[in-house]
C-alpha cells in the first residue's frame, strides 16, 4: 500500500519578502518522514485572499493532507481563515468552543477580549479545533486541510496534536554513506545501484569540508530489508572504488539518518 | 509601473524528506525584494520529470522571471536539465562551451572528465550559459527560467552574475517597530493606518523576548515618500498606545530594514 501524501502551504509575506527564514517546512517534513506520510511538495505565497484560494483548490484534491501555516492571527492582515472559507464555500461563524477557549485565554493572562481578538474565534461552519497550548487562538481542521499559526513553538504546539490523528504509512528510512570523494567519480557505479533497486530512492549530494570534496550518498525507503540489502551493496561500491583511489577511511559516516519511532 | 515579478523552484528530496534545511528561498528572496523584484511564490518540488515539467509550465507565463535550483549535477538523479528541455519542448544537445569549461576544470584540478562529468555539458538547444566559478559546470538560461545549482555557494555564485542582468523595479523598502506589547492591542488601530495606506503593505509579525509578547509592525513599499509618511504616522500610533498603557520606553526599534543600495 502507498503511503499517503501531504502539501504544505506556507502564508506569508515575510518569507517571501526575505525578511526571516521559513523553518516551518524543516519541522514539518522531518515529522511526516518519520511518521511514513509522503511530503510531496510545498508552496510559499502572499497574504492575498485568491492566491491562498487558487493554492488550497489546486492541491486538496492531489494530496491527501493540506498543512497551512501563518495568517490566522488577529490583525488586518492575517486572511487565511476567511480565504479558506471562501475557497471550500463555507461560512463564517463565530465558533462557541473557540470563542470560550480565547475568552478564558484572555483572562488567565489578562488580556482584554476586543474585537481583534473575538475575530481569531470567526472560523469556516464546521471546523474542527486545533488547541493551541501558547497562546490561546486555536487552529482548525476543514476537510483534509490543517489550518495552523505560522509562529514556529505553537504551530509545533498544534502539529504535534493532529500528528497523532493521521493516518500512518510506513516510516520512510534513510541510510547514508559520506565519502571524501566527489559525486562525479561515483555516479556512474551509482546510477547502476539505482538500476538494480528501482524502488529504493538514492540521492547525491555534494559537499565540501576543510576544502576537500565530499558527496552524501542517500538510499530512502519505507521497506526496511531492501533498504538493507541496497546499502550492504552500496558499502561494497564505496570499498571497491575507495580501493583502487589508494585511499583509506574516505567513509566517514555510516549513521542510520532516520531511527524508526 | 509595477514591478518585475518572480518565482523560485526549489527542485530536491532533501527538502521535503527533512533531511537538510532550504537557505536558498531566504537569500534569493532578498536579492530580489533588494532590486525590486517582486517574488510572488515559491515551489519546493521533489526531484520527478513531471513534477519539474508541470511546475515550470505553470509558473513561467504567469511571472517576468523563474528562477529553478538543484539537480543539474552529473548523478542519476540529477533530472532538471532533461525535465525543462521536454517542458520547453527543446532538444537537450551537447554544449561546446559548457565542454570547454568543465573540461578546462577537470584539467585544473586533476579530475576525470568522465561520462557522469560530460553529462554536465548536455543542455537545452540555443541556452545561454551561466558560469559556476566554484565548481566548473555552469547552469544555464531558457526563455524566462534560470537554473542554477542547489548547492548554496554554488548557487550563489550563479545568482550574482545574473543579478545585474535583471529589470530591476523600484527598490522595496521596510521599515519596521518591535513594540513590547501582543498584536491584539494594536490590531485595530494598525488596520486603520492600512485603510488609510491602501498601497503600503503592512504586516504584523508576533514574538516573544523574554518571556514578554512583542509586535513587529513592518511597512514596506517602493514608494519612499509615502512610506515616509505612513511611518511617522505608525510612531504616533504607538506613542499614543504605550501613553494610554503608561509605559516607557517599549519602542525596540525603528531602524531601516532593508538599505537602499
Amino acid at each position: 500500500m502507498l503511503n499517503p501524501t501531504a502539501a504544505i502551504i506556507i502564508i506569508g509575506n515575510e518569507i517571501l519578502s526575505g525578511r526571516i527564514q521559513d523553518i516551518n517546512v524543516l519541522y514539518i517534513a522531518k515529522k511526516l518522514t518519520e511518521i511514513g506520510i509522503k511530503l510531496s511538495e510545498v508552496r510559499i505565497i502572499s497574504d492575498t485572499q485568491k492566491m491562498i484560494i487558487d493554492t488550497v483548490l489546486a492541491l486538496k484534491s492531489q494530496y491527501d493532507y493540506i498543512f497551512t501555516t501563518g495568517g490566522i492571527g488577529p490583525t488586518h492582515d492575517d486572511i487565511t481563515t476567511v480565504a479558506i472559507a471562501t475557497a471550500l464555500n463555507l461560512s463564517i461563524e463565530l465558533n462557541p468552543l473557540a470563542e470560550n477557549v480565547i475568552r478564558k485565554f484572555c483572562v488567565l493572562h489578562n488580556q482584554p477580549f476586543n474585537q481583534a481578538v473575538e475575530k481569531m474565534a470567526f472560523l469556516p461552519h464546521g471546523c474542527k479545533l486545533i488547541d493551541n497550548n501558547i497562546s490561546g487562538a486555536p487552529g482548525f481542521i476543514v476537510e483534509n486541510i490543517y489550518v495552523m499559526a505560522g509562529v514556529p513553538n505553537i504551530m509545533h504546539s498544534m502539529f504535534e496534536q493532529v500528528l497523532s490523528t493521521l493516518k500512518h504509512g510506513n516510516p520512510i528510512i534513510s541510510k547514508y554513506i559520506d565519502i571524501m570523494i566527489g559525486e562525479n567519480i561515483i555516479a556512474t557505479d551509482f546510477a547502476d545501484l539505482q538500476n538494480k533497486y528501482p524502488d529504493i530512492e538514492m540521492g547525491s549530494y555534494p559537499f565540501k569540508k576543510d576544502d576537500q570534496c565530499g558527496t552524501s550518498l542517500v538510499l530512502s525507503s519505507a521497506n526496511t530489508l531492501l533498504l538493507e540489502q541496497a546499502y550492504a551493496d552500496l558499502l561494497k561500491l564505496v570499498h571497491k572504488i575507495l580501493s583502487k583511489r589508494d585511499s583509506i577511511s574516505c567513509v566517514k559516516s555510516v549513521d542510520c539518518h532516520y531511527e524508526l519511532t
